[in-house]
């Protein structure tokens, strides 16, 4: 389904505004990895503060992103987060009709916006399961972005149907930034260079507890990265967040990060089998990402109630496509999922 | 003097590469100040690691630079270093015809030349002590950029000759990223709110040690911060950043920063007239910020025997309106200042 609309959503609400002030809450509305960062990461970040009057020094961290996907350094750009990156593939690229998959995080489209852009948008539909249909996309695009795995979704697309989607004279652009939660990041298209126009977005946030240190980096054609950094500020990524980015991308870090994936796919698990015994409420998917996508009725009472029993759920309708029914719910251990599920039945609507 | 030419100088070099690789160099190249960060600012940045697995929260640090300054909260935009708040003034602003007054430093200018913008220079001259010729600034231009005090030339312009150029329809841009280091803010205008179109630069790298954490600030009237704001990334500045930017400008910070202004004026004292007794050298100026400006004839020579003996100064010749014969100096202590004059006495070209 093809919409194109004035943004009548605010896109600019994030899940962090769902816990600010909420002190104590159990917080399932934002996608950062509970417990994090690990202290390896801290010590790491810690130490990095004995350079900080020197200018930083992004060489070695660019570096070892590159070998860590087996790619030339040409080929990366280390970023002030993923959100970075969008307002660089909205500004400096000479791009005329660009397309956002929704419903998928809403930034890329308020970066566009925010420039200038008119944005097209396809919308996935729950019926569908969201899952992707090419041919729902224009063929004039010029840009197109979508999410793997999509949040809010937890859809995992194939790689293979995203790259039926890339054309000469079209920058092709896949969110991986919860790639790395995905057990042996099936359908990661992160390091692939035979994919014309392709630009993937890789978060160091989620994983590692690093919301607060603005990392991130972008894989593409050398080209379309020089492009990028033409439009970035002098020293883009501070010398704490280079050091964590390049402990991140370590053979430690890479070995903690493929058994999280594991874990985090049984957590899920269990939190999917136990909302599937909740009346009235479903799950979109299958859902491979850190979080699930929900529906139920009254949505919007359920968060009220929920947040009383101390529990903060991300709301689902400021994300196009979705809307009052959904909420978005972040996978953590089985204690936490358990006492949620109890929380969440307790707060539903009274049967009709 | 009014030039509109291309850039034949490489806007992009910096003083940091000046010192790379230059392991045990004296660093006389880079203009931040000798033993930074204070331990008290590394252990509050150290502190606020504690967080950062959560998005950072700009607005504790917002309120407490408007504090600092005497104005409200939306006179204040935060961004990743002064380089950021160049990028946005370059891209997110609607001017036509910036205008650059050089020498100064050059990452105005790269990054107006980057987003697309033909920008003329007006070329300040060695002969009137690179004053400020208010009358040299063409009337139709919608965009101004000076720096007070300015790098490299460290003179210092008086407030109503800027304030003079201040126009109706036009962005006066300010860039104080050295005013702390004058004793007392002279000529500052920042927190000034009478002067049309005025946006002031701040940056608390150079006197604080932090060019390793990527913070400044904009000072500007409400429109021309939310206009700003909106082509910055979302989570633009990093929580340790957040909380640095807090720290240096609370009262026991301002207390630091005054003596440390009056230290480096005495400091430049002993430099400039050691330069003075040092045959063929002229020190621009009167010099007002932490380094100085020197004409020596054979400067480039005089450059690389001064890194054989262990110092490393900055370039001048890639300053628009500066020619091969001049570097710059940092101030550092009276020690290390007697060390780089006896070295430069040695340096300096065989008489003719």
């Amino acid at each position: 389904m093809l919409a194109e609309v004035e943004a009548e959503v605010d896109l600019r609400h994030h899940g962090d505004a769902e816990v600010r002030g909420g002190g104590g809450l159990v917080d399932l509305a934002v996608n950062v990895r509970a417990g994090t960062p690990p202290a390896w990461l801290k010590q790491c970040v810690a130490e990095s503060l004995d350079g900080l009057a020197a200018y930083p020094d992004g060489r070695a961290a660019r570096a070892a992103v590159a070998a860590r996907h087996g790619v030339p350094p040409e080929r990366v750009l280390l970023t002030a987060g993923a959100a970075e990156a969008f307002v660089l593939l909205a500004r400096a690229l000479r791009v005329r009709r660009p397309v956002v998959v929704h419903p998928q995080f809403t930034e890329p489209e308020a970066a566009l916006r925010d420039a200038g852009h008119r944005v097209r948008r396809v919308l996935l539909r729950a019926e569908d399961g969201f899952r992707l249909d090419p041919g729902a996309v224009p063929a004039d695009a010029d840009l197109v972005v979508v999410g793997n795995p999509t949040n809010p979704t937890s859809v995992l697309h194939p790689a293979a149907d995203l790259v039926g989607l890339a054309r000469p004279g079209r920058i092709l652009v896949v969110d991986e930034a919860f790639m790395d939660a995905v057990p042996g990041e099936r359908e990661a298209l992160a390091g692939r260079d035979d994919v014309p126009g392709l630009v993937v977005l890789r978060s160091l946030t989620k994983t590692w507890g690093l919301a607060g240190l603005r990392i991130g980096y972008v894989l593409a054609a050398p080209e379309i990265v020089a492009e990028l950094a033409r439009a970035q500020p002098l020293w883009p990524v501070s010398s704490p967040a280079l050091a964590a980015a390049e402990a991140c991308v370590g053979p430690r870090a890479l070995a903690e990060a493929g058994h999280v994936a594991h874990r985090v796919a049984a957590e899920r698990g269990h939190l999917v089998a136990g909302l599937g015994e909740v009346p009235g409420v479903t799950v979109a998917g299958p859902a491979e990402g850190p979080f699930v996508l929900v529906r139920v009725e009254g949505a919007q009472g359920v968060r009220e109630r929920l947040r009383e029993r101390g529990f903060a759920v991300r709301r689902g309708d400021t994300f196009p496509g979705l809307g009052p029914e959904w909420i978005r719910v972040a996978v953590r251990d089985r204690p936490t999922t358990d006492a949620f599920l109890t929380a969440l039945r307790a707060s539903l609507p009274p049967a009709p």
